[in-house]
């Protein structure tokens, strides 16, 4: 199952997929229910209930309340029967989390950064921080699925077979063309399904909520550089080849400054974290001076208590995200947006008054429905969670390789539920 | 069947409906290749051809070559079976088209546009001239299933039930939240689809084309105002409220111009038609003076003819141009870029440079697949053609009102055929 960006191979909802994806949007069933629901036959629904409940996915539940026969037995599906793991690899920290089958984060753990390491060393780390994680909270590695990689895009690329990063941000230029797939599937004897970071925290966020169920709604990630995931009413778009809603890599200045994509006047090259950490430092205001991502964190504390000039460089950065946001709403024809992401954990309330007023004013469909501004409530894992869910996604329901993606958010995971190990 | 915008209804593909999209995708067909095709009964397959073939939707065609037994009947669409009018209301000009099940368009006329005509008697001449349209083509008025009507966007808005244009640009300001569905059904008694006019464009560019059938496409359309629209593998994209990929109102320049959509800084207000004429007619061109269309078309002929400041001004705005297709390029991951509508009818080889060169650097997705662009082979017409598609497509095959549609390109359909009236 070591698979490129997407995921994908099995062609049919299969009979034991459709039978599992009805059980679990009914909370609890009865066989003849599930005749009712799936049209099948009585008698295909027995077997495959019977080898559901063989590999411990299904459990019977007690009865139904009589209606003057033999009350029924209901079905439910077992939360613990398969967990799958999320690895959210960046340059300033890798969040790794456990989910389970009923929707819920049963743990999490937060460690350094992939730093200047090369990419096998930190490979090779991935691999024993994941057996130790494991054995932390206690969950049976039998039961463990795959692994949901997340790492910047755009994915794809030149290495044949295997996804990797084919255009890696400027920290982590070593990983361009790495076989990030394969190189992880070797060390944790996991399969592994790679998604761009932005992408997977739209899945995360719909997965851990349940807000997001009929709307078209996407998910802005700002966490060293900015992007997006967009899901519309339940569906994951991923365009021609996952790498979908790149909003900062759009043009906001035409002759605007160089970006390290190969463009100019991009969004994040003028208003990125990168770009106001340089512009604090320019300015005299003290940082760690250890990674953006944490002198971005301490520019945001600065302006969230209303220093200057660090007010004034989140204003800039916060007007040209709007400007991004803009675009990303009229485009795909948004009713909601959440920012999330490690940067939007620290900034996202510096941020949400410019983008509500760029859109109060820009957004197009403005007449038809007005569009929703949220800060996440679990942005700094919102990536990590995705890419769990991805997985159980794909345990649960395969589907076709398609532009638009399936992703159910569970009955019974109205939020996220966090164990610290 | 007078709807709002992404028509809808009808909640599932019926028996009817899927056996018409097997039968239409095969060419011909037998009927125990249509039951092996479903997975329906030998039993319920021989009842529904049966209405299909009284209805006149299907006619028998020959018998398959025997391989061994009795040779089988073949079965396959009559493409004179059903109709569909295309209208393309716009201030400078009216396009009708009719087109068969077959895909072909069987006959086209265009007359003056709504101008500064109150709505009302727009819609009474629209009626009056469908009815010329209809008998100079000479089709039965009673195969004619509906009216596809295509007007600027955003659609929607407060129109209780009834569709309409929720912000009209600049020239049509006086149909802002005109009834213009419910208007078009009482003028005309036909059942009518309303649709944004990019949106339309992408719909007819597929519908008569081949080329986009596996991939992920935006038709660029540049009438009076610049719109896009998006096919993703066959799925119409529609958003929230079907008012989606409208790249003239992302903003290029923040604290740029003022636009009528009530933004600032937007591609439109920078480098639109009105913006590139209102430029020409600042520096001494002389232009006809009747309209932002012609005066445009007169602009692009100087243009194209190598006079200056005519080729400054197109390349001022081609720049622009290019930024909103890189935006709409990295947000959807697209493969392939048609220009089309009237303006790029003209235009379209003076714009083709600049977007190449904008992609060439700055499509983000580029190490994983290149992104095509071409002009339209029926750039004026192909928002026209798109509003007949849409009343095809709901008639053959309704499916549940969705972020996505699928369109599909008919088999034997390889271009479009314009008979003149």
């Amino acid at each position: 199952m070591s698979t490129g960006p997407g995921g994908g191979g099995v062609a049919h909802l299969s009979t034991r997929a459709a039978l599992l994806d009805v059980i679990r949007g009914a909370g609890t069933i009865s066989r003849v229910e599930l005749t009712r629901a799936t049209g099948l036959t009585g008698a295909t629904v027995s077997t495959v209930v019977r080898r559901l409940i063989d590999d411990g996915l299904v459990v019977e539940t007690g009865r139904a309340e009589s209606t003057g026969g033999k009350p029924a037995v209901l079905l439910a599906l077992d939360p613990d029967a398969r967990f799958a793991i999320g690895v959210h690899l960046d340059h300033s920290g890798i969040t790794y989390v456990l989910a389970n089958l009923g929707g819920s984060i049963v743990g999490r753990w937060r460690r350094p950064g992939a730093g200047a390491d090369a990419p096998d060393e930190v490979v090779a780390r991935v691999g024993t921080e994941l057996r130790t994680f494991v054995a932390q909270v206690g969950v049976d590695a039998d039961r463990i699925v795959g692994l949901g990689v997340v790492s910047p895009g755009p994915l794809g690329g030149s290495v044949a077979g295997s996804g990797g990063m084919a255009l890696a941000p400027p920290p982590m230029q070593a990983w361009t063309d790495f076989p990030l797939s394969d190189a992880l599937h070797d060390a944790t004897g996991l399969p592994v399904m790679l998604e761009n970071d932005a992408t997977a925290a739209a899945v995360g966020e719909y997965w851990s909520g349940s807000r997001e169920a009929d709307r078209s709604f996407a998910a802005i990630y700002m966490g060293t550089g900015i992007g997006a995931g967009v899901m519309v009413r339940g569906d994951l778009y991923r365009g021609a080849s996952s790498n979908t809603a790149e909003i900062g890599h759009i043009c906001v200045q035409v002759d605007g400054p160089p970006c390290w994509c190969g463009s100019d006047g991009c969004v994040e090259a003028l208003a990125g974290p990168a770009a106001s950490v340089s512009a604090a430092r320019q300015a005299g205001i003290e940082l760690p001076g250890i990674g953006v991502a944490e002198d971005f964190a301490a520019l945001a504390r600065a302006a969230l208590a209303g220093t200057e000039p660090a007010v004034q460089i989140v204003e800039h950065s916060a007007r040209y995200v709007a400007v991004a946001v803009q675009a990303l709403a009229n485009i795909m024809d948004l009713d909601l947006v959440v920012l999330t992401g490690p940067s939007f954990a620290h900034a996202g309330s510096l941020y949400v008054p410019a983008i509500q007023q760029r859109l109060v004013r820009g957004f197009f469909a403005r007449a038809s429905h007005p569009v929703e501004v949220v800060i996440s409530t679990h942005a700094s894992e919102s990536a990590a969670i995705g890419g769990a869910a991805l997985v159980l996604q794909s345990e649960l329901a395969p589907r076709a390789s398609s532009a638009v993606s399936p992703v159910r958010a569970l009955p019974g995971a109205p939020g996220v539920r966090i164990a610290q190990v």
